[in-house]
């Protein structure tokens, strides 16, 4: 299979699973039609918009490449004509989210270094391109993010970022520098929802 | 009467609902002078500012053009000293606010292809610029945005946004092209507001 | 001592407590540990990175200059193994913080010069570093912004700004036109603190 068309492949699941948890944490808040294309919209590709500011990326891709819209309006209006099914569909969606997250961290940094930036720039874009757009979400839900709370999530951002950056500098060759970052942080993500992993909390009710 | 002093006024007038509009909610939600200031201003200027830094139009308009500012405080100002006035005004305020959003959606689409961006980000970054200060304004106050809630706005600044690009890529006649999509914009929300037009929601309380 | 020295020193000193200000609302918040880490940086960069997008600043210095992260992150693993003693701390914390105040609105608004912009667009971007990561944390932590509705905050911020555009419009001797505007700010926060000074409010619960 052609190397390109799988990222893409995976790029538009990723995107496509992200715009599926915006729209359904929209739907429960009780927004209407056009809230929760823009939440889908929003939690899809918020995150790449910031990073593209960020970068000097003008226009950002999540507003001129009609394929992350289409993707996002397509997840948005599945949720809400089949939402039973979509919920039954809980664990495809958070199988694509994890390869999502691994994938935007990954191409995040990348396209950061692309840009010319230092190392520590692409590790934090990558994971504000992973965890931004869900962010955005919740925001707008004005609710405190569930990323900033539970589950290993943006650590796996975080790790899949740092080994694509340590492998642009020791010149992995591509394959391995793109798809190890990647699998690592998608692993690290599914086995803390498998294992219930999370990091260490030390607020009030730290020990409830 | 000239067309760019009436496009100005227009412009003007739109921002100052919006600042109204803004500096209410602050006032509602009791914080201090600087504060209404503040959410007044970020409510009339924030979405065009979004824009701008998405199209590369630095600096933004919204900061570097003092008449925004200007008529930000001017409306703050107002909303604070003679609130119960105000108040009375709702119907000029809210006939302002549909005319904004109007001018707002078509002007940013507008800009937006001026810059050389496509007809998407066209229509998407007309929307930012009609209801982004919004949504900046209730994110600042905590909550849910109304935007995203209820009754045909952000609805009505797509089509306001939609037949404007439609319009420079049909070339129509430039006074079409302008004031047309506005008018569309402005009548479909003028009508949503007196006949209770609501797009259609999903959640659980739905049915309530 | 060297005055580019002292600068960066203080600049340091700010950065460092407002992390410490975001990694303490975070804690009480219960966020994880990436939680912690990430509103404490948010908190100490947030300002000048939103500064430095619209002044046109790529790559924004927040992001590229390690010694922001750095700073933040010692700042918010002090907050977490040693949160007593950062509690005793809660004096010289509001300190530094009033000083970074200071700094941070008079550097945003001698950036926003340099890069060419004018009076209005330096004020503006002048609040904007002092007081943007303030209000980042507070949305971030779905809560109206402390900044907004209490205390001279963002007002000694507005006071710094001016004061360091008027002085570089006058002339003043570099030295004057740098210190007197962050020692007014200062004062006017540190004075507001001891004294419990307050703007004017005007909603329901004014009178209360």
């Amino acid at each position: 299979m052609n190397e390109q068309l799988l990222f893409n492949l995976v790029d538009l699941a990723g995107t496509f699973a992200f715009a599926i948890s915006g729209a359904t944490a929209a739907r429960r808040c009780n927004l209407d039609l056009f809230g929760i294309l823009a939440i889908a919209f929003i939690t899809a590709c918020g995150g790449g918009i910031a990073r593209d500011l960020c970068i000097g990326a003008i226009p950002p891709a999540g507003l001129s490449d009609w394929r992350y819209l289409f993707t996002s309006v397509i997840a948005a209006l599945l949720t809400i004509v089949a939402y039973p099914w979509v919920e039954r569909l809980t664990y495809p969606v958070r199988l694509f989210d994890a390869m999502g997250l691994g994938l935007f961290a990954v191409y995040g940094a990348h396209k950061t270094l692309l840009f010319g930036h230092n190392a520590e720039m692409a590790i934090l874009l990558g994971i504000i391109t992973a965890i931004g757009g869900g962010m955005a979400r919740d925001v707008l839900l004005a609710r405190v993010s569930i990323v900033l709370q539970q589950e290993i999530y943006a650590s796996a951002a975080f790790v899949g970022a740092a080994l694509s950056v340590l492998g642009e500098y020791l010149s992995w060759p591509a394959v391995w520098a793109t798809w190890l970052p990647m699998l690592a942080c998608f692993v690290l993500r599914f086995l803390s929802l498998r294992l219930h992993w999370n990091l260490p909390r030390f607020g009030r009710d730290a020990s409830s």
